[in-house]
């Protein structure tokens, strides 16, 4: 692999930072706000911060890296994708929780749903997350879907992916400065309290954190390398045309979206015999 | 160009969706809130949302994807450079405009500065774009900058610039939700007013308009074709290696990141060949 200490760094840094997001979130709602419970009162919608980090954003983040990390380049490919869809499938989940018990804390309240910017893009992020797991499981982990189009969703779905991923946290923080407006009285929000100056820089450290890790997922040297890639995408390594090994360098090229490190990995052989 | 049709939609609704969010932050301050003066009073901070989004998310949007149009690919590439970084130059002159704006109004309004999440990342922003234009101007517009520090930081420059891009579409969300929940009193943001409405259906615009720019801009089939794009890294068309013409497979190799393009196309006419 290209530069593996720097690439090292960065994973190790978006751990860190998001272990520590993690850390931040549980001190807010455990020291500061009401601690968490299922009861309808303060104490549910306290578990709509702390799923949200812990499990929309954070398994979401390890979930777009998993296959960067060059320890598991040795695994399966069909393991390491079963791997990557039900760490997305549990960051869904939690989202799901996430959001009735924020609806539950609002109608026992008797707070109106879905009027915020943060609901309307919040709850467009959780439909299209799920829209994006059963799109990503009918192309990446049904045998029979065609190579052709695994190739050509391939860009789409990583886009996708990493564009709700940076959506979510947007939305966090939306909801974050939500909460600080509404929570902070005595004293206030623009008063600068202790609970508003730690929440503030959880908001920080949930930028850094989506920072790093579409740093590390889209840095193309530290792409997962795969000279069977084609072949894994039509098979998943058992399916009705697995004599198949060697794909042309013109199926290489048009499915470069798909993993660019092949085609580079290509030309510097060519370039050798050059 | 690949799918010309499909790039002319996504760049046509990029434009489409950007005028309708400046139109829709104008008929916002003019319609529903106090208009637009330089007075110290409400009709100054209305300049921030306006200069914000017509500056600094729209007018960056366009320097980002103005290296896609095809239209450009017969222009000198240092003079699409200069546009490219005259466009960002006044993208960032109307956001430091549009900062004093809001503390000139909070100065006048005894409303303390720089408390919220939303003022600590838009500072840190307009900072780190500063500083993303000088280290673009002294790695790529400065003649004497040697070639290979040109193509070893273009992936730290696109990544930076668009993360950029892409964290102040978040800010300018949580500066929406923080001034609906501070202006909208009778009736109050969560009864649904119509401006509430209307300013969350601006918020989505935005995020729309984020997303099919940064599409846009990462499709690398739609990335500017160049075959000489280290030789112009090199000399800005007419420094001192303008003999050099005709750079080798590995050094396109190892400028892929700078633009994959050429590197594909090479695949092709070796592949052609095979």
């Amino acid at each position: 692999m290209e530069n593996f200490y720097r690439f090292l760094f960065f994973v190790c840094a978006a751990a860190a930072v998001g272990v520590l997001s993690i850390i931040f979130v549980v001190i807010w709602v455990l020291h500061y706000k009401e601690g968490l419970a299922w009861d309808g009162g303060a104490a549910e919608f306290n578990l709509h911060p702390v799923l949200m980090v812990a499990g929309f954003i954070f398994l979401q983040g390890t979930a777009i890296i998993i296959f960067r990390l060059p320890w598991t380049w040795a695994c399966n490919k069909l393991v390491m994708k079963l791997i990557h869809a039900g760490l997305h499938l549990s960051a869904f989940t939690l989202a799901v929780i996430s959001t009735v018990a924020v609806f539950d804390f609002h109608n026992n309240a008797k707070i109106p749903n879905m009027y915020s910017l943060h609901s309307w893009l919040g709850l467009a992020a959780v439909i299209l997350y799920c829209l994006q797991i059963v799109v990503g499981v009918v192309l990446y982990l049904v045998p029979i879907t065609p190579v052709a189009w695994r190739a050509a969703f391939m860009p789409y779905h990583v886009f996708c992916g990493t564009l709700l991923f940076v959506g979510i946290i947007a939305v966090a923080l939306m909801g974050i400065t939500e909460k600080l407006i509404f929570s902070l009285k005595i004293p206030k929000y623009s008063e600068s309290p202790p609970e508003g100056i730690f929440v503030n820089v959880l908001g920080v450290l949930l930028v850094v954190f989506g920072a790093l890790v579409v740093f590390t997922a889209t840095r193309v040297p530290w792409k997962r390398p795969n000279d069977q890639v084609l072949h894994t995408l039509h098979t998943n390594e058992g399916g009705e045309d697995s004599g198949k090994v060697g794909p042309s360098l013109s199926e290489l090229s048009h499915a470069a979206d798909a993993d660019d490190t092949d085609v580079r990995r290509r030309i510097g052989k060519l370039d050798e015999t050059n």
